[in-house]
């Protein structure tokens, strides 16, 4: 039986799992849940996922969301095919891609996804993006990049020389980010930018990244008057 | 060789990892680090974990940090030993754990974290606490804990009938939150206080629960003026 996913290929959560589905060469049916229309608060929605957020995965009878226990799930049930992205075979590998992916959540994710959320979420509700929310993370982002600027000296990756969940979980909101005016706190640090070229060059991420146009028609649209 | 772990036995995230150690029944050392003497920005400390927050696990060569990156790796390398936090032999158990896990991280801890921090750090900071900041996310976690509720309905732990890590998680920032005058929050829903019951009675727990002072010794001094 094919993977379901419920989700919206816009989407920062949904793109990440998407992207872990392409890495794992794994069949899947995306079935569109349409946020505007609230699709994600019907009762037949909240039997899947209670928080009313996307995506959520089914596999047979087990319905998981939350996109990074989704990743993680995936990457443990398919580990022996494709690229493995959780180093199952080494626990010193598999304990560092535990440790940054933590990073992302904590540490990364935070900052970004609330500057990400001023330039291409608060539009759509009528608000100006807030300049001190943008600057107060920016600095905060850049703290973190420095750490990863290091990090990313004596390894190819994040977690070592290889290739796992811990790169893969940074793609959606990275992507976007660098279509904001400050992708140079990433083009600024050679080794950060140079992993960002990799990491987002890589088949599965692209195939993701052509449908990412989230804001886009915004734009078209703000531009068009 | 014995494990090393670098932290405080009054923090949150160290008594995160600690209660883990103890459910695995392992031997460790406690190394304290002195966070009001900014031990954790030393260059020593920030060697170990280059964001400089405590907690941070030595395992003979392995240095790990992130108190979640920890317990999972303790969870995995001692896996066949005491209780199993991860349902490793299970893919569907295990999937409903890294999911409880997820929330947890995601939805569970921004609220409740927020709420702490304004009752037990702010004062320390010279700061009064900010009753928006407590009753938004008094408003948030409260929406958590409705699905919580439901959730613990038709199991006895959010990731099924068996104790995990998706509990564990939750004990050091409730044991605070408790010690606020907002543990209605928990009392009021009879399935999540029944688990809150539970799950804090566990000797694992219990002893970490008695080092856990943090602004006992503040209002002692603020009821001796």
């Amino acid at each position: 039986m094919a993977l379901k996913l419920h989700g919206d290929p816009i989407s920062t959560c949904t793109t990440r799992v998407i992207t872990c589905l392409h890495e794992k060469s794994l069949d899947f049916q995306l079935l569109p849940v349409n946020l505007f229309a609230c699709e994600n608060k019907l009762p037949s929605f909240l039997a899947k996922n209670p928080f009313g957020q996307i995506p959520v995965l089914e596999d047979g009878d087990l319905t998981i969301f939350e996109s990074r226990a989704i990743t993680s799930y995936l990457s443990d049930k398919f580990k022996d095919s494709s690229t493995d992205l959780i180093r199952h075979q080494n626990l010193k590998e598999a304990a560092m891609v535990k440790l940054w992916s933590e990073v992302e959540s904590q540490q990364f994710n935070p900052p970004i996804s609330a500057i990400v959320h001023q330039f291409f979420v608060a539009p759509l509700q009528g608000n100006s993006p807030d300049e001190k929310i943008i600057s107060d993370n920016l600095e905060k982002l850049g703290k973190v990049l420095d750490v990863y600027e290091t990090r990313l000296t004596g390894n190819k990756y994040l977690a070592g020389d290889f290739y796992s969940l811990a790169d893969l979980h940074h793609l959606s909101y990275t992507y976007y980010f660098m279509k904001t005016p400050h992708a140079d706190l990433i083009n600024d640090r050679p080794r950060v930018k140079a992993w960002w070229v990799d990491i987002s060059s890589r088949p599965a991420f692209q195939k993701v990244a052509e449908g990412m146009n989230f804001g886009d028609e915004l734009k078209q649209e703000e531009g068009s008057n």
